[in-house]
């Protein structure tokens, strides 16, 4: 048991660097930007609380496991913001790799079990991974409507673009909450000349 | 629907002042303090890798919805450093307001669920939040080791304290994983001259 405890604890050790990735969104009293082990965490709770809003019936622990190991590629692969330019192959090879080298770190069963919760969310083909999708998304509209814009402004972002990138997973997973949201982004965004 | 996902929507930004509240314990990289969100992210990972070493069968959702839950009242209370002088009625009695009125801007069927979670937790008398508290003590001390001592220098820690503090609760909820930390305490603090 030693050996594997020894890996397992390896493993947690690693991850605490997911604490350093930052993200190109901030904190709700505009502090600092927000980084991913945090994030990783309020969008748990996104999860927990807005579940009965789910476009499918979901069971939660597995919700829960896949939000929880959802960023941790990002420890190797860093943050693509949403709203950046991305070349997709690229970071898809790049998470892929950090995947492989981060579970990896971990004893074999619990490294297939992981793999396959992150691959599972990256391909919203179950009611879980569409529901988590949606929930992930949530959390930066919420804080932008509260800041004034904050990375719809860094980013220069319309209306448009919002619906296609946000709108779509979110009322994919979530259309009651994709329906409460939508009327408050159109508002902000025609109050403020971006739609 | 609507005057139920305002109220959800509410604590969900509320919580997000979890990020704010700094705890005794460090980063692994010793940049800085650890906030409580994402060391609430941190332990539900911990709890993930190593639930096959609790001591009793548990329900992995109702770890990780209680790991998920636990530091929330610290949004009013603050954290109360494990090895710091502590009021032990005054602290219980802060964090009953805290729950009272971050709970409450949930819709009641809300509240009550994620109230009788956290009360749960604290009280310790289920194999779930037995295996919680026991986790939840786990990740300062492997981060003091690999500090140099951490928060055991700041707070003047000996290993008696340590035992009882930290060692009771791992040992109760898992105690193959204490089986392996307590040599590496006992050589750390021997070795440093505190014990
Ligand atoms: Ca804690």
């Amino acid at each position: 048991m030693s050996a594997r405890l020894d890996a397992q604890i390896a493993f947690l050790k690693e991850a605490d660097h997911l604490k350093a990735v930052l993200r190109a969104s901030r904190l709700l009293d505009d502090s600092r930007f927000e980084n991913s082990a945090e994030h990783s965490w309020h969008v748990m709770l996104y999860a927990l609380v807005l579940v009965e809003h789910s476009a499918e019936p979901v069971d939660i622990a597995r919700v829960l496991k896949m939000l929880l190991l959802h960023d941790i590629v990002e420890i190797d692969a860093g943050d693509a913001p949403i709203h950046g330019d991305v070349d997709h192959a690229a970071k898809a090879a790049a998470e892929e790799a950090a995947a492989e080298r981060l579970f990896g770190l971990l004893p074999d069963d619990l490294q297939h079990e992981f793999k396959s919760l992150w691959v599972e969310f990256e391909a919203e083909e179950t009611p879980e991974s569409r529901f988590a999708k949606a929930i992930d998304r949530m959390p930066t509209p919420i804080t932008n409507l509260e800041l004034g814009g904050g990375s719809w402004i860094d980013y220069n972002v319309t209306l448009e673009q919002l619906d296609h990138r946000v709108g779509v997973p979110i009322n994919g997973g979530a259309p009651g909450v994709w329906g409460w949201l939508r009327p408050k982004l159109e508002s902000w965004f025609h109050r403020n000349g971006r739609a």
